[in-house]
């Protein structure tokens, strides 16, 4: 940490904030520059959450050397983690992982038919959601329980792992029972207690990143999960919201290059939700494979024009075919 | 809503949509323009969700102009609505309603001295923090039920109604008990499932708004309150997330001034996380006032050179007192 | 200026860049920390501009200390500078500055019924553009020139002061001969070329800020111009793009706030330009005086429905008078 | 265009919109809905820029059907465009058209070494900036017309095509004499006075993207040079201006993804300047190629350790090496 004194402080508000480092058992020291005094904070093992410096008299600014994040870190973690669903599905492995299904889980019928589709065409797990999180309370919601029980049941028939999104702590014990991934989704990357709960059930948790979310809350997000003890963490970059309403989102390829450099923790892609249509979803799925990201997450139904959400942006099974021969 | 045909649509292309419309038992009017064919879609009561409209061929765009929202709208209800916490703490009411306190509640002394100080400096309500949804998983998390505890024994002994910002669904109980006034944070905006829950309370409620919510998202939130038959909120506009990073979020009073066009919820303003330095709240609070606002919500620490969190925005009795005296 | 060892960088690294530090004839600390050395850059009377040290290995990140910009600075002058028009306009002095009119000036009889009426309610100065920068090409340009000189007529006949837009160096001549005050507008602010030129005529400048310029560029651009000489310059503020699009822009009253504190040179806000709707523009044009700003700029059409450019923000004569009363 | 009514609007509300609809030549059609009326506009061969009908009693919003720009529309112009440099090097061609070299021409020895190594490891485009726009006034301007003469020759001499950045219309007769291809940057996009005059010259243009233009911005841009007759415009995505601050622009390749769908112009990708960091710069480079984008602009320097400016972004000769084999 360094604090960065007004020009025109005076030698006992240089002191005073030195002394108050020194309280907190860190050491301080002055650099006196041409223009102004820094003071330098050394010591500290972990972030010092300090604002408070703000308030005394003389100081200008607060700068942060020490990031908030340690275990997710590739300082704490040099080589690649890897996260197993099964023998041929690991993130971080040496093939990406591609994950396809439609937004909603519909019926049984319905599941059924795309998760033999996209299976045959080479995805290795299967999505759909049964708890939505809709920006209105008018809009279709799910089918909850029941859908989380038609997954499970087709995940047994088709052979092929599932994941889905949990929105509330009352569903721990359901998705504990039925899927073999539990996603967080964007809108409750901040939700730290949903996050602490089910990082506790140690399965392997797909965390989106929120709309708005910095690198560093991402990556604290997931902070909060292995310091529950859980390592089986899988990021996913899904666009983050910017001045640019021509597209749904923006996919920030940038952080996912960056993210592989500061984390140890894999990465995938949904180009889906960045684009939020269909006929933009195979070139940025491939740009996201190209950056560098160890899978892609993408809405594939049976009949987009019937979908009940999220049709817009649903690839046919015509389509996922040719991105995965393109891939 | 109104579906773009592009340029080289072809007729049957067009009577495609034109059927897929009526099917939805909904009028379809065909607008031939000197470039393209838009199709006006009409007799909808309500929003239609239809995004898999863009899968047919030959659309190229889909343009709403139905609001997601209902009841929060002044449409819906013409008069400002108010929100009651006794006699002389009316939101919406014809004076602003003015909540102080410390970001953190840290100790029975601390918050009774900051309670007795805000009441006769003239605020209305006493805010303090007891679950903290901190971004760091190491940083202090707050009181927790002692916090409240706390907070609901200062309220009786000093007289002053209270708000604290709940967490999570598993604290309704403890909420419906000590607090006047239930503040879901902006982190939590989207976290339907809370929303939903807390509603049913019954209880004044404070939404904040998310930090890159639009305003028919924070909006939306706001309507799944009012939805679960509670119609007691106040919405609180906090500062969004920009590009500009020399203050910590960009308070945006455009927004404020439009939501009392388009809603007939109160609304305040939050000058302190907007800024996230003391000096700046007093022009903040100024300009929210100036704006139309129905209230504020300001950090106030008894000593914020030793505060446990956000000590670097708030302001000590001394500011906040000449604040009061300038509004 | 701060350099950001990673973890694992070794001593021969770490010598490396104190000896390219010291290469540059300045001082170079070593800070060791419990997780990494950083190391302190200090002697430098301005900013350094050295992102090349990135490359060195060992390196993670610089963090700069000293601002870029010097002469605009509050601690280069305590007191606030005033821009003097005339004796009774006064930017920076007591009272605010108020300058109205029309976007586009479309002909002598317009410019002269609005500069009467804007006169008599109050208005300090007469705006009106001559040369419009439009998104597109085939949007109305402007009356050019023969603009000017409508403007500078009605300038001597009505006695009011006048401001409008400079888009090209080519009208650097008639600029200086026909207006009394030269704005640079948001997507010039950046035009480094444009800038040196106009400060060169030693006129006062109204420098508006880009459309997604950070405070610290829109100070340096102001810097720009101090640098050659002209010390006569207002900044104005009139909105951000963010990810909010129900206004057109975002007033960021934060950084006017900031603004006041950072530099000396005065500030004004114009709120027609980011809110884009004529009825917002009353809350925000109060809440920017609020805040602290110097003056408001403002535009009143005296027939908004029959516009050639930005009708759908323009204040009518009964707005605008009903807007000066509340102030 | 679409006119959308108060629900409240009465019929003579109603009657007065169509009246001024119908005096501007064009056709009105009134879309009675459940809740308000909407009016379409048909019979407008462009845009119409007519946010003045928003002052006209009962009116709540106007949303625009029509795009602004034309010329560089898909829909103008079906197949792709192409812009020939050379046999070689041909934009919107089979191969994409890699640009390297370094941010400042610093020398004639510097540039020379550059353009020999880089048009050996398969570049097909020298870059160098000669007059360098700079946020600060008092960073390295650029060798400017000292700058030119050397890529002039060292062009000759090596047998290597050219691009440099124009900031000024005072440059004109140099640029034509001494590049060929002439770039407007990110921040000089909204200079319509420059993009006109230089689109005059006749040559090929590359165009940057505004840190905040949106895409129809952007390629509003473009059409001013369309507009002019000069049909060579190649686009250039360099990284829009985010919330996210860990990388310093963000890498907008949805943007890049439709625009291959709604113009026909070649786009280009720089992903030196959309990271800022050196190590990002080869995994952003393969995204923007995997996405489609027609050729890439990479800085190259032969010392970026010392490198007059942008050093920290910029590839050495085998990392670029690498870079080239990847691809």
């Amino acid at each position: 940490m360094l604090i960065v004194m007004k020009n025109k402080a005076t030698k006992p508000q240089i002191d005073n904030v030195v002394k108050a480092i020194e309280k907190l058992k860190l050491q301080a020291e002055r650099l006196p520059g041409s223009q102004r005094t820094t003071i330098g904070v050394m010591g500290n093992k972990e972030y010092i959450d300090q604002s408070r410096i703000l308030n005394f008299p003389g100081v200008k600014e607060i700068i942060h050397v020490t990031k908030k994040y340690k275990l997710v870190s590739r300082e704490y973690r040099e080589q690649d983690s890897t996260v197993e669903i099964n023998k041929s599905t690991i993130f971080g492995g040496k093939k990406p992982v591609i994950i396809a299904g439609p937004c909603s889980i519909e019926s049984y019928e319905q599941l059924l038919e795309i998760a033999k589709a996209i299976k045959k065409l080479g995805a290795n797990m299967l999505r759909g959601g049964a708890y939505k999180p809709r920006t209105s309370p008018y809009s279709f919601q799910g089918l909850e329980e029941e859908g989380l029980k038609i997954m499970s049941k087709i995940s047994k028939e088709v052979g092929i792992p599932t994941i889905s999104e949990i929105t509330s702590t009352d569903q721990l014990d359901l998705f504990k029972k039925h899927t073999d991934m539990i996603q967080i989704g964007a809108r409750n990357m901040h939700n730290f207690d949903l996050l602490k709960k089910v990082a506790k059930l140690g399965k392997p948790i797909l965390l989106k990143r929120g709309m708005s979310a910095t690198m560093e809350e991402f990556l604290l997000a997931a902070e909060y999960i292995l310091n529950e003890g859980n390592p089986n963490v899988v990021l996913c970059e899904r666009g983050i919201r910017t001045f640019e309403q021509s597209t749904r989102n923006t996919l920030d390829l940038n952080t996912v290059a960056l993210i592989k450099k500061e984390s140890h923790l894999p990465i995938i892609v949904d180009p889906s939700h960045a684009a939020g249509r269909y006929d933009l979803v195979a070139p940025l799925a491939k740009a996201g494979l190209a950056v560098g990201a160890d899978g892609l997450i993408v809405e594939v139904h049976n009949d987009p024009k019937n979908a009940l959400s999220d049709g817009g942006q649903s690839l046919t099974f015509e389509s996922f075919e040719s991105l995965i021969k393109e891939l």
